[in-house]
């Protein structure tokens, strides 16, 4: 049987296992400890940081692949220099794990970017805020994630921590332009590693406090060209870094009608969940098939709306079950998913989808199902 | 955390599994045997006649429930007596197990039957024979499934081994008229411990050497009537026998007219495997659902048509995962499911679903994906 291996025991692990056991294929999970999200497939628990933890995994498998972008790139190259089919490779990883990188890559690319520069000193920071509206978006280049490593600044003294941090260890932080936009998109894709390509529909992601809150499939009033525009940004990256399985890149729409490539994810990712009921083929089913450079499926909605609402925690609560008298009674259109993690305020505990003809009602019956389960 | 505790590890069990992780709701199997079908959550292995085997895996769950409907009713009444929670119950499942016992209370109860007669000896057989046009479709009350157990016999001389076993051992056989049916169809419903009850749309199925091949969801030109018939007489079962989870009722449609009741099944059934993507809520999901005494849902198709084509095992060859470059790149649309056990002609091995607005695009893609896995 053909086995997939995948580095990590989060909730994308564990979404993956469904369309694993539907294709037959043996799914393995190299999770960080006991009890994790992905703990049905867990064969083994160890730390992805140590070369010989993940040698030892990838030995059982016949793909590696990954839950999160942070495993070491030279634990992937020497992976790969070994011999094992790394998807996506440590040549595309290392876009994904450093922001500095991936926005030099995808400039040489002539992709629509913020304007960004590289910071090494506190002179060069109030420079870039001076020049862009006396404000930038400043993050670590490496780390960050749902808005963590990530800064508004006004002044070279609002970073000074950082800099300081510079002074002392060197390395580089990224200014950003702090755009100016009406909304963010993200644009869901999967690629084979022999080249096949396929987008979903485009989706529009809500945040909150700097978290995915609700996904709407499609973007709603998304014009043609900025559907073609993001489905060709999608396959530019894709095809330039070297991507494999699903790629997802977060987009502005800028208040002045540009788009422009906010972060890039080289692994399922929260902006497709919706895919799961909402598409023929779903972001976990896809990114396997493409791992094993398995023809990849129809990447059609299923219905002319799909509303995805993510389950943040609010406290230490996490007994979902206790309220699925309420929640399932009343919305018994929505498919509800949580992921069997300890809670903690505003964690990925969970998500809601509701598929339907009427955008609104989606909408609706999402946002009430989620409601009812985080009201326990 | 809640926990389902599925006695039977075949396709089932497994089919169980993603609606359970989606849910979150811990599913655990006691298979027959190693490297079962459902091996993934396989917590438990051992023999489901014996009452301490399952009642050692029932201690480990909060609701015991069937991937067959072979465990002996002693030891599931034991276990009620403990007050562990079986859905369905032993006073269900028990007609499930004796065909004989079903149709006496199908009677009960003014459901639409073919005609039939206890059988003790031959001169019985020979008359309901002769007063049914010369023929009868011949059953053991107990153990058969797929064809199996069932003969179509035209005079005593026919069944002369099963009536000779009759003098020896006692009991009795089934004697049914031969419908003279111009298709099959199945009605798939639940059934909640408090009450609820769901239908799905009705489906026809087609059988190849006594065995499901293929199912249409929706059964194609259905009367409204006979929509209305199907679904009153699947409700009339589930209240009327007490069952709870998923029910099949496999109907003909005779030539003249009339919706008679074939078998019964009280668990998911292949005629459902349509509602995994065909459906807003898949039979696995609600039977989980159903089993736990949580709301049920929402049954309405995805789209107009849904077809599910059998992956019949042809010879000993199992390797379908081979044949997916070449049946995905066909057909991107298919949804292809494989089971995971050793193959044996005859053996459902696994199943392709395409669901689509065309009838006809639905057909020929799913038959299209299976000739290409069966080829190999």
């Amino acid at each position: 049987m053909v086995s997939v291996g995948v580095i990590g025991g989060g909730q994308l692990a564990r979404m993956m296992t469904p369309p694993a056991i539907n294709l037959g294929l043996n799914i393995k999970v190299l999770a960080e400890a006991e009890g994790s999200s992905a703990a049905l497939a867990a064969t083994m628990v160890g730390d992805y940081n140590h070369l010989d933890v993940v040698r030892e995994f990838a030995k059982t498998v016949d793909v590696v692949t990954f839950d999160h972008e942070h495993v070491p790139l030279p634990v992937l190259e020497a992976l790969e220099s070994e011999g094992v089919s790394v998807q996506p490779p440590s040549k595309a990883l290392q876009f994904a794990q450093n922001k500095l990188k991936m926005r030099k890559r995808l400039s040489e690319l002539g992709l629509p970017m913020p304007a960004w520069a590289e910071i090494q000193d506190a002179d060069a920071l109030q420079t870039f805020i001076d020049t862009h509206g006396g404000v930038a978006i400043l993050k670590t280049p490496i780390g960050g994630y749902d808005g963590k490593g990530v800064r508004v600044v006004r002044s070279s003294d609002d970073a000074i921590d950082w800099l300081t941090n510079l002074t002392q260890y060197g390395g580089s932080l990224l200014a950003e332009e702090k755009v100016d936009f009406v909304r963010e998109l993200a644009q869901l894709s999967a690629r084979r590693p022999s080249g096949e390509f396929k987008a979903w529909p485009l989706v529009e992601t809500i945040q909150e406090n700097g978290v995915c809150s609700i996904v709407l499939s499609p973007a709603p009033k998304a014009s043609a060209e900025t559907i073609e525009a993001t489905a060709k940004i999608a396959e530019t990256v894709a095809v330039g870094l070297g991507v494999t399985g699903v790629l997802a890149v977060e987009l502005f729409e800028a208040r002045d009608g540009r788009i422009l490539i906010n972060e890039l994810a080289m692994r399922p990712h929260n902006s497709g969940h919706f895919s799961i009921e909402g598409a023929v083929t779903s972001q976990f089913e896809q990114h396997l098939r493409a791992v094993l450079d398995l023809p990849l499926g129809a990447t059609d909605a299923r219905a002319a709306h799909s509303v995805m609402v993510n389950l943040l925690g609010v406290d230490d609560k996490n007994d979902f079950v206790q309220a699925y008298q309420g929640a399932l009674a009343a919305h018994p259109e929505a498919k509800i998913h949580t992921y069997g993690k300890g809670a903690r305020a505003g964690r990925k505990m969970g998500h809601v989808t509701v598929v339907a003809d009427d955008a609104h009602f989606a909408l609706a019956e999402a946002k009430g199902a989620a409601a009812v389960l985080l009201r326990g």
